[in-house]
Formats: structure tokens, sequence, C-alpha cells
């Protein structure tokens, strides 16, 4: 059965197309992470994707928005926040092009035979179990601790549904980095680029994100670093574009 | 037989303190890597170190001088280059405390018997034989690729000569990220702090520096970037502060 929550639920402007996505304030909300990854993810004319663990849909929407790409699904375990996404993608009329699935990770190969995706892209939970204070709402301590899914079985997903060479954009925490790469690794992907994000210049690194080439063959670059804040606190140019140009704000690419 | 060349070797002056070093114009000299790994290195008093692929001996002097460590051993496969840095240890006097061993880094269990190190450093070959053009020098090419031993070989051999919780601390390429990472895992480390250096702040990594703990059980931390250069190509204060203060030009820390 889905719980709607009508309530606590409040639209938000994405970008100025007028992209709109519904958000559940006692859920949990799209941040600064799913709008990095965004602008990290490169997906060209014609390509299909799939966001594993997409929650609100804020991926698939702002990859619609951002690229020339075919189609964007996104898959999403638990039914009300899934129906959410749903009732978003209808909100912008874009049902023919952003396609929203209730299911499980682990089911992915499943559920997309035939390894029909170019890109896959995931912001999934950072904490383990173990580490993970478990978040008053279940809805959120799903999005941020592993319950569902770990870390393992999101890259073992993106490596079941990913054509030869096909790319995979996350979104994760340096404390899982060694995790990140020895899975990787160990589901057949050739990591080719990492971001490493950066509060400020002179604090250390909260996020990263990480790009794997499914059965590709090639060496690590770390890209510059991105730092968010300047030392007075404001975003740096690049976030500025970032938020108010690249992602949220403009089409064009 | 040891081929020395006099001809083509000059003296250094390593710091304020008057050590010196004796290297060879010709061959490999030292460079923004070891300072940066002398820096990054944590050295306590009374500890033992051993650096892998000591070359001109540079690191074990550097940590000498900056920290209050019990001894510093240095292990270095070329007859000629590891005579030479047993030159410049006798030069600073410091045969008490440096100890220079000709050897194969594949012989380290056997070279030091009963784990009697707290701290491994090492500056390693950062190509592999592939991807390396061999140098026009025997001897650089062996210190730049990895003719005599590689990435996993050095790995294993910190492995082999560390106490329970000993830390290992190395310089690399960010190329080889994924390789570094699983090797460290393969052999018992738990990464517990990387840092990425940049030359400039929009410019790609082009070294990471790496700590791993034997047998430790801990999470990864991405340490703030290191940035090199300022816009107008200037050290940076940090850079400014390595190189003049804390590594050659200071004892104290």
């Amino acid at each position: 059965m889905i719980i709607r929550d009508p309530e606590n639920e409040r639209i938000d402007e994405l970008n100025d197309r007028g992209y709109k996505i519904i958000q559940n304030k006692k859920g949990f909300r799209f941040g600064l992470d799913s709008v990095l990854l965004t602008a990290f993810a490169i997906v060209r004319e014609g390509e299909k994707c799939l966001d594993l663990g997409t929650g609100t849909g804020v991926i698939p929407l702002l990859l619609e928005a951002k690229t020339a790409g075919a189609s964007f699904t996104g898959l999403e375990i638990q039914e009300n926040v899934a129906e959410m996404a749903k009732r978003s993608v209808k909100l912008n009329g874009l049902e023919e092009k952003v396609n929203i699935i209730t299911g499980d990770i682990k089911e992915a190969a499943a559920l997309f035979p035939g390894r029909p995706f170019d890109v896959v892209t995931s912001n999934p939970p950072y904490m383990t179990v173990k580490e993970g204070l478990i978040s008053g709402s279940d809805t959120k301590a799903i999005s941020r601790t592993e319950i569902k899914c770990t870390l393992r079985d999101v890259v073992r997903a993106a490596a079941a549904v990913l054509k030869d060479h096909g790319r995979f954009y996350m979104v994760h925490r340096p404390s899982r980095l060694t995790e990140i790469t020895s899975a990787m690794t160990e589901f057949g992907f050739s990591v080719r680029n990492i971001r490493f994000v950066y509060p400020k210049a002179d604090q250390e690194c909260n996020l990263l994100l990480i790009e794997g080439i499914w059965r590709g063959k090639t060496q690590c670059r770390v890209e510059k670093p991105c730092i968010v804040f300047d030392d007075e606190g404001k975003y740096t140019k690049e976030m500025d574009d970032i938020y108010f140009h690249e992602v949220l704000m403009n089409h064009e690419r």
C-alpha cells in the first residue's frame, strides 16, 4: 500500500526551464551531492540512462534537462517515494522520456535484461548499517544507510545493466574510497576519473565523484579539486556556475 | 663492482643545519615528491624507520633532520647509488643513526627479520615497464620504471617488516590509485589517510601521498588538497613552509 503524505509535501523549482520536483519535508531531499553528480556525469545524444536508488527522481529530471540523452529511468525501492517521483515526472510532462520504476537494485539484472544502458548514475546510501545512526523516519534511513542495499550491490547492479564500455557515475564519501575502487575492480569496471570535493580549500574532502568504465582498460585520472565555498563562505565561481547555470538553470552544455 | 663517477657528482645543501647530499648529475635526483613525502610522514620519538628504494638517501636524511626517530635505514638495490648514499651519510656524520643497506626490496623480509620497523616510507618507481619509456641511463630507468620491483613488491615488503599498527607512507601517481589501494588491502593495510597534490588549484592531480596502517582497522580520510603553485606560478604558503622550514630548513616539528 502506498502511503501518500500530502500535508508534508512541497513543490520546489528545479531550474529556469520551469522544471519542478515534489519533495517530502520529512523525507530525504536532494542536496549538493545530486547536483554535483549531475554536473559530473556525461550523457551524449541518444544515450539511455539509469539512476539506481533515484529517490525523488532528481537525477533523471536534472539529466533530462541538461543533456540530449534519449531516456532516463529511475529505480526506487520505496513505493511511496517512487510514487512521488512519478508525480514529479507527470508534473513536468516528461512521461515520454523519464520513467520511474519501483523495484530493488538487487533485481536490476532481471528488471533490465539485455544490458540496455549507456550510462548508470547513483547517489547511494553512504553509511554502513554499523556506522549509521538509524534516522527517525524510515524513508530517510533507507536513503542514508545501507539497509536495503550495500555499496557492492549498487556496483554489481551497474555492472549487470551496462553495455560494453558503458559509464557508471557515482557520488560517495571518501571514507569508503578503498571499498569503492575494490568493488569497481571486482565487478569489471576500470576507474577512469575521480573528483574530490572539498567544502573549502583548507578543509578535508567530504564527497567524491567517480567514473567507472565497464570492461574498460583505462588509467585513473584525478581531476582538479572541486572547492565548494571560498574563504568568505560564498560559493566559488565553479559552484555558482553549476548551481545556477549548468545544472539547475540551463539546458545547454 | 661499484662504479664511482666523481666527475658527474655534485654536493647539494639540504637544510640550514648544514646537511648535505651527494647526487649524480646524470642520475635520478630528489625532487618535490621526496620532500612532500617527508612532510607527510609522521615519525615519533624513538621510532625505527625504513625507506624502501632510498636512492641517494634523501628521505632518511630529511627524516633524521625533521624528527626525533631513533634510526633511519635506507634500502637500495643499485650498488653505485647505495655507495653514494653511504658517503652522504658519512659526510653528515650520521653513521650512528642513518644506515644504508644494499639489497633487494623483494628480500626485505629476510633482510629485516622480526618486524623491527615502526614506519616504512617509499618513493618507488612510478611507471610500469609497459608504460615507461626506458630512460637513457640505467640508473634513472631503475628509479623511474618498475624494472627491479613492482608496486606490489613494495607494498608486500612494507607489510613484511612493520610492527602491528606500523605506518607505511608512500608517494605515487594518481594513475595507479586503484592498484595502490588494492595492493594495500591485499597485504593487510588499512588506508588511513590520502592527500592529493595538484600543481595548481585548477589543474589535475599529479601526485598522491598515502598512509596505510598494517593490521589497522581505520576509515579513510582524504586530507585538504595540497596545491603547489598559486595562480601566479609562485609556491603557495604551505609549499613555501614545507620547502624552507618544515622539511629542508628546520629540525623542530
